[in-house]
């Protein structure tokens, strides 16, 4: 068995002695450098650019200002596509914007001989804009949005606005004796921040616009450029080197459009299009940051009767994801609890902020901060409800099917999560030892459940493919689309071809370089899907080259095919498990072989039709210091239903880093801008407040595995939800500590100064 | 119809335009290098290296000498390699050798941060040797091997003695009436000479050891690396970019191995090995000097009643494709004249000469110049025939079958070349004119013919496997392992494939870089075998991507798979023809379909087990300026039946390539070495005689185009035959102007000057 093992990553020894190639690593020496100019008000646009300075500079090659792209408007988002017109993505930016929206839009790049040119050429261009008031509130950018709508497909600023209801609200709000609690969550737009900033170069090679970058997504990147460009999609080629991070943001075509568009405004000589960490905090996407009104109507047993939910979300300036988060969100609190009526309202606004795409757990961090919280401010109003009793009561159970995405549970550890979360923080002591304390440190434990699905089926396509090759030793090199963007799924993938085939770990070779002209298709890393649908592509790809070595062991030992398996790195007969020759000696035969030599590869395509629900849950323990507004974390520990785990290390660090990420976005982490420009304020990793190691308590970690009957494995998703319990859980402790109720994130001590004055905690 | 059009290299821009890859292009930066030491002496062996100050250079990262590599004898020929030990190539080298056996054998390396670093280090070794007397007569070394042979593994110096026996030759000989008729005849040692040099870098990733190398065996390399470094296959990856020439060198492992073993000893950090042209001469390979002895027993009515020949084939030092080329020469010797009794024995010897290897035509120029010239010797004695007569009497028909090999002539267009290039160069007329010529500028036609495999099967394997994949916007990218060397595979691969597919040819997207890691397995460009062998995998596979797609269009329209068919890029009713759909339209089906995605690729083995004849003539028309030893070439037409031409464009650059090579050998081109030390001495493109471009005439070619049963497109092989009849139509040109029949080449004004000398012209 190698699923289900502890097994050092395939690429931890290339990144710890620096051979692994990332896209900087790749350069050609040569290359161009292209400097962005960024727009310096939020909304307007560009009557005129004066060129003639920028162009004295020596070692300017070309610049290209919003004037001179196609006139194509093209859809960055990193979903699959469709053929249908209503299934694809919005199509509301070009190469670069005329029409400005957010300080920091791109209006013209200068390529140049080297970086100081680039930049300094850049700086002298001289920009003349008209300016329209910007709207920054994504409710008064519904409510009131001028004269000049920000884009002028959309007048009253709202990309999308959906709804759904669950049974008859307005009729079970009727029933006698419920109890009515209403609430008002707020959550902030934050950035991926991975560490490898936005970067591609780009150059043209035989015919093609050949495009290296750091993305999540190669071969949407490659649709994409082939929009944005106009051009023939097999005219486009992208290769997606090793990755420092992505979590989300390059699921969106980010540089790569405008570098391909770049290089064939000099003749295909490469050019490089590299952001710098200010650029890629306002000129790629974040989080969106949402709003929602809830009301919920209880029953003194603690179940719900009823709920409604109206969300906002802040899509920023550019279409990107749009309404797919708020959706997402939405639909996620329908799905948490599914009892009772529910209704929803969801709007994507844009505004003139940068603009948001995905991020970790795409929506459900947003949804999942605001119903806990939600949940725990109901509990507080029940006479015998407790944290735990109330959500086990009404959380989604075994067999439960969506009325909307008709997703249905094929499998739930949630309960055993909460039990064994619930004893590992040793809660009910917690509980009481925690009542009616006083003083300017208290102590307090708070929890927080989600429920994430695994891919994006049935809302968007879900597809992968695989490929496989026999090498002449036995070993075999593993190809997928699906992307390593430091998660580990190269390791996961490789650990479910050896399971498949039956050989040893070590004997696969798995292909971290995806290339859109050789690699399989897969729509890449995002929604949590890839060792859920991809890992079937890579269990029928393994199954079909299994296949394939034992009709030709059959034909080298002349024996009927169904008698032979392919066991432990050799050909047996089945039933007793006879061995008869090793796969080394059937693979050189096949390459060698003087009468039938065959080169044994296999390629599969997995069409998923299905999803399913993972669990989990974060239990905190805190004190906070009430004067000080500071909160420290003593114990933290998130406990997962992803179904079978199929690397304990790896899953391990996938969910330490979500927890990191999570408290993070709980405590700290915020992009603050100029009220009245819209300048990003805090665009560097010294501003803007991450979790560092020294603010980082010890990550705790469980896992419930109930082997789920949908995935390849039993395994399912796992990579995104580590974030989405961590904020509540601070939140609810919090309020279990202090009393105090605080309905945003972050948690920092501006916020709780605030909330504890108004608490009267502080006077 | 694509295949039989003149089409542009798929190459053609990317190569003009200068964005087309080469191995140096690709290097890394912060590359080491690494530098050769070459032996000084050409019989021997080292005692010790004094590495003291060599060590002191700054810059030096590490010395590594013969005494440090493993005990490990490797092949390095490219040939397909077999599990059977029989089969398999003479292991005679390390990766550095201590007994040394040629001046400039490899015998340690230094690798430095640069260049000049390495180049002094290297300079500052001191090596003691002890000297054994060197050999560099191929005969005298059978003969007079001495004490210490030049590999202990074969004491008299003998790689390989082989002989065979068409009927009875000692019966035949005694029938009455013959004219007996000997030569000797010998062929000079020339080098490939392709433009870039012998050169690789080699770093370690993810485990394996990777190669990026300009070779024309990527996986044949990746083989020879493994045996050398005692590796697994699977840990070894060859890249093979766009590279400069190979004739023939680069079918061989070069700078390849010793370059992967130098990174792994500098912990996998980046090393270049880049040989110069020096280098490149005496430290990669040459066509093999050959010596022939021949007696012909000849009927007065012009057919040959038997043939001797005695074959000496001058190795040198180490095996590489050893005894491969003479066996193919005395082979051909048989297959050429298929008539009365033969008998054929060949020697491959051992000398201290730098290492012979594959050139284009692998043996068959040799032969050819001794058979030809032989020819035109015998027509000489008899009473009733000319050129053309006999050969047309005495050469291979339709329908032989070979008595050693089995192959089968399928096709052959000899006859109507010949017709064809008589005509051309108005040999009747200049026979006549140019008899009884006086004077010292005196003119001569001569011919010489030839026959040429297609591949090398039965001798070694032939297998090829090929992979295509559909894109989105319905063209393809095609996959091969066989090799773009600069002769335009690519570019017939990707009319083949669009030929088969029926889609539009700038439709189909070649990869011309190969990588063992994701290419399909072929075993490389040589033996003209590409166009038959892995065209015929181009074609399977075509065939098989062709049905997918005919699956998917049936699912689509809801139609029997049977009733359709690809036609001109749509999908039509068979029969009727009627378009139904476009094949854009499938494709992108295919992809973004949300019940039914299906990312359509195929790959298929061609294993080959068939071979058929290639024929030609080459006509020249030339004076000789006795006095000045010059000979000029008026005319030259080289006609060859290669079967259907897949494009006349790339197929006329081909003959016009061949025939340049022909000209240098047949003219100028010989690698000079001291006769005391075996050092060469012409190692440079300045004192190394290649043809120029105001040495060269206008070089006419014409085709005759039989279809042949067994090529995939009715083709046959075409890459190497054109160099072979040159020498020999030179030569019996001279023998026609001036009656002296000169028995070696090349015919530079030294030889001549020798000859007309000892002929009485020159007094």
């Amino acid at each position: 068995m190698v699923v289900g093992k502890k097994i050092n990553r395939v690429d931890a020894v290339t990144k710890a002695d620096g051979t692994a190639k990332y896209t900087e690593d790749l350069l050609d020496d040569k290359c161009l450098v292209a400097k962005v100019l960024h727009s310096t008000i939020a909304n307007g646009k560009v009557l005129s650019f004066d060129l003639e300075e920028a162009k004295k500079v020596p070692g300017v090659v070309k610049i290209i200002t919003s004037f001179d792209v196609p006139d194509i408007q093209y859809p960055t988002a990193g979903h699959p596509w469709s053929t249908e017109k209503a299934h694809q993505d919005v199509c509301d930016r070009k190469l670069l914007n005329t029409r400005v929206r957010f300080y920091g839009d791109e209006i013209a790049a200068v390529i140049a001989d080297d970086e100081i040119a680039a930049d300094h050429a850049r700086d002298l261009i001289k920009v003349e804009y008209e300016e329209y008031p910007a709207i920054f509130d994504m409710e008064e950018s519904v409510n009131n949005p001028g004269d000049v709508p920000i884009h002028e497909e959309k007048p009253n600023n709202v990309i999308v606005k959906s709804n759904y209801e669950v049974l008859d609200y307005d009729e079970a709000v009727k029933e006698p004796g419920l109890i009515k609690v209403t609430g008002v969550y707020e959550t902030q737009k934050v950035q991926q921040c991975h560490i490898e900033n936005a970067s591609s170069f780009a150059y043209k090679e035989a015919g093609k616009v050949v495009v290296v970058s750091a993305t999540q997504i190669p071969h949407i990147v490659r649709r994409v450029c082939s929009q944005a460009l106009g051009c023939d999609m097999g005219k486009v080629r992208i290769i997606k080197p090793y990755l420092g991070g992505g979590f989300g943001n390059r699921q969106d075509a980010l540089t790569e459009p405008l570098n391909a568009f770049l290089t064939l405004q000099v003749g295909g000589r490469p050019v490089k299009l590299m952001y710098t960490r200010e650029e890629t905090f306002f000129g790629t996407r974040s989080r969106h940051a949402m709003k929602f009104y809830i009301t919920s109507y209880v029953r003194p047993n603690g179940t719900f009767a009823a709920r409604e939910i109206v969300a906002y979300s802040d899509n920023g300036a550019y279409g990107s994801h749009a309404h797919a988060l708020v959706a997402n969100a939405v639909n996620a609190f329908r799905m948490m609890y599914p009892v009772g009526a529910i209704k929803g309202v969801a709007y994507t606004v844009y505004t003139n902020n940068p603009t948001a795409g995905a991020m970790r757990a795409y929506g459900i961090p947003q949804i999942g901060f605001a119903l806990e919280a939600h949940v725990d401010d109901i509990i507080a109003k029940l006479p015998n409800d407790d944290a735990i009793s109330f959500r086990k009561k009404n959380m989604m159970q075994l067999g439960y099917v969506d009325p909307g995405t008709t997703i249905t549970c094929h499998s739930t550890g949630l309960s055993e999560c909460i039990d064994k979360g619930r004893e590992a923080i040793g809660w009910d002591e917690k509980i009481e030892k925690y009542k009616n304390q006083t003083g300017d440190v208290r102590h307090g434990v708070g929890m927080g459940i989600f429920c994430y699905k695994t891919g994006v089926y049935p809302i968007a396509l879900e597809t992968s493919a695989c490929r496989m090759i026999l090498n002449q030793d036995g070993s075999i090199q593993l190809q997928v689309g699906a992307t390593e963007i430091g998660q580990g799924a190269d390791t996961v993938f490789s650990q479910m071809a050896a399971e498949t085939l039956s050989i040893p770990f070590e004997n696969v070779h798995i292909l971290s370089q995806q290339d859109t002209d050789v690699t399989p298709y897969d729509t890449g890393a995002y929604g949590s899907r890839q060792t859920y649908v991809t890992g079937m592509a890579v269990r029928k790809t393994a199954e079909s080259l299994k296949n394939k070595i034992c009709d030709y062991a059959a034909w080298m030992l002349n024996k009927d095919r169904i008698d032979l398996d392919l066991v432990d790195n050799h050909i047996v007969r089945v039933g007793t498990n006879d061995v008869l020759i090793s796969l080394k000696e059937v693979a050189m035969e096949a390459c060698y072989s003087r009468t039938n030599s065959n080169h044994i590869a296999a390629e599969e395509t997995h069409h998923c039709s299905d999803n399913t629900y993972s669990f989990g849950v974060c239990f905190a323990d805190i004190e906070v210091d009430i004067p000080l507004c500071q909160i420290k974390v003593n114990r933290i520990i998130n406990v997962h239903d992803s179904g079978t785990i199929i690397n304990p290390q790896t899953a391990e660090g996938q969910v330490h880093g979500g927890m990191s990420m999570g408290l993070g976005y709980g405590l700290l982490e915020k992009m603050l801008f100029d009220p009245k420009t819209g300048r990003m304020l805090n665009s560097n990793l010294l501003d803007y407040k991450l979790m560092t190691a020294i603010d980082t308590p010890d990550l705790e970690v469980a896992f419930v595995e109930p082997k789920d009957p949908s995935g390849p494995y039993g395994n399912k998703s796992l990579g995104e939800p580590p974030v989405i319990p961590v904020a509540p859980a601070l939140r609810n402790a919090v309020y279990n500590a202090t009393g105090v109720a605080i309905d945003s994130i972050p948690l920092n001590p501006e916020k709780l100064f605030q909330e504890f004055t108004d608490a009267g905690l502080i006077k």
